[in-house]
């Protein structure tokens, strides 16, 4: 029976399990995050974030002292990066003592990630560009039989994002499918928008893989640049826009230009020791 | 910001949230059992397990230095009893050094419990007779329109036992009809049971109020209780006869007599601070 200390937090109720392991020698199987994201045999999460140094992860070459984020799907795969939980793992870090803020560089597999911790205790993330890819060739469409002119954006990932009059009445039950197939041959994060003021927008997401969730960092940010991209009439001006972007787990603020940024709440909700389990303590 | 020393586990995968209260001066709100409960944005249980010594509950008539089980369900309101609840609960109190086993009594809202905790550990709960009501002339239907004669049994709380051919392959995303609705005007427990071998028996629930579980106390003994009375040529025995449930969650063991009990794990898989968010904390 091993104890390993722990955290659990949210951000914008997108919710991890914290393990930090400055000696990077407690690499997790895929069982144990398994165990440790059951929802009723374990903690429960929708992933496990490990910090290792990055000096002790074979696959970094960058600063050796930069918090490498090990990101695990509560599936128990791998997973490159995550705008709510770059969130979550820099409060944590900051709580702990392991990093001074408010400037916090954080490794991923998706490379380093520059962050910065606000007066109000809400953490602002680098997301690298959202880049419009296609404009209204793709059609999506919902289980409700619902059918959408959407945007494609890349932020790293491929998201289509739709406009309509209200997220709340669609059918989100099951997966949306697309047309045409080959748009996205990995498949998408499909993003379901409407507006609800000046640079105010709502928003629903189905994230590939997994479902419905109460939130999705890359997909605030795809929101946002195509609402920006297909319905803003200002255009030539160089100054970053702001948009704010309710999701059902909360609120978050986008920024958008050459990199675009994501601000929103990253909220500690307990921690103490987990009592790992001796079948699953052996490997 | 308030910190409240907690530990998570469960019971057949029934999950807890237990907090102790020795000096009985910290009621719970039904918002403050929420957030706790809620898997996303608070630690997440099906319910809380508060542990109260009895002398600190107005209601309570018996031993004041018995631990009484202050019950919450997710939602925050006020429930009995629990089985699996109860189990975890004397596991919490025997780690926590607030009681000497093997033999521990706990205070409920339907009473003292006796319970004794066995060699391996798992945990055995006297749960009161198990009392067959109607036989046969109950008909469930579930939700792909099977339709099944239902033994009614009281343990407390009613329930509705009917034996099928693979409890898997049941419909249990909406909840079950009865007919005639009078038989149950509280509602009902439904189960739904099979034969796995001599005594053994697999089990699937509908928790009234809640949907389908993992697993359920009562029910486990309703099933076990039901069959011998339906199903087994045994009789005019006064042995105590013992039956093997498996439940989605695990394994439990019922002993039928005069006062059936439940025996099964119990597993605390975390302890730590919880934090309460301040909105939350001036209540």
């Amino acid at each position: 029976m091993r104890r390993w200390t722990f955290a659990k937090g949210h951000g914008t109720e997108n919710d991890f399990v914290l393990l930090v392991d400055a000696g990077g020698e407690r690499p997790l199987t895929a069982e144990q995050v398994r165990w440790i994201c059951d929802r009723r045999a374990g903690i429960g999460a929708d992933g496990v974030l490990r910090a290792v140094p990055g000096g002790q992860m074979p696959q970094w070459r960058g600063d050796p002292d930069v918090w490498f984020m090990d990101y695990r799907n509560g599936d128990g795969s791998i997973a490159e990066m995550c705008g709510n939980g770059v969130r979550v793992f820099v409060r944590h870090l900051l709580d702990s003592g392991l990093v001074v803020g408010p400037e916090v560089l954080v490794g991923t597999r998706a490379g380093v990630r520059e962050t910065e911790v606000q007066p109000d205790g809400q953490v602002r993330v680098a997301m690298g560009p959202a880049r419009v890819v296609v404009n209204g060739e793709v059609v999506v469409r919902t289980a409700d039989e619902r059918a959408f002119d959407a945007v494609a954006v890349d932020v790293g990932n491929p998201h289509a994002v739709s406009f309509c009059a209200d997220p709340r009445v669609i059918d989100l039950s099951r997966p949306p499918t697309w047309h045409p197939e080959q748009a996205f041959p990995a498949g998408v994060n499909a993003e379901f928008v409407s507006r609800r003021g000046p640079r105010h927008l709502a928003m629903r997401v189905f994230e590939r893989g997994v479902g419905e969730t109460r939130s999705c960092g890359t997909g605030t940010v795809a929101a946002a640049a195509a609402w920006h991209a297909r319905e803003s009439s200002e255009s030539g001006t160089e100054e970053p826009v702001h948009y704010r972007v309710d999701v059902p787990g909360g609120t978050v603020e986008v920024q958008l230009g050459a990199t675009s940024y994501l601000t929103g709440p990253a909220v500690i909700v307990a921690h103490g020791e987990l009592i790992l389990p001796d079948a699953l303590d052996a490997q």
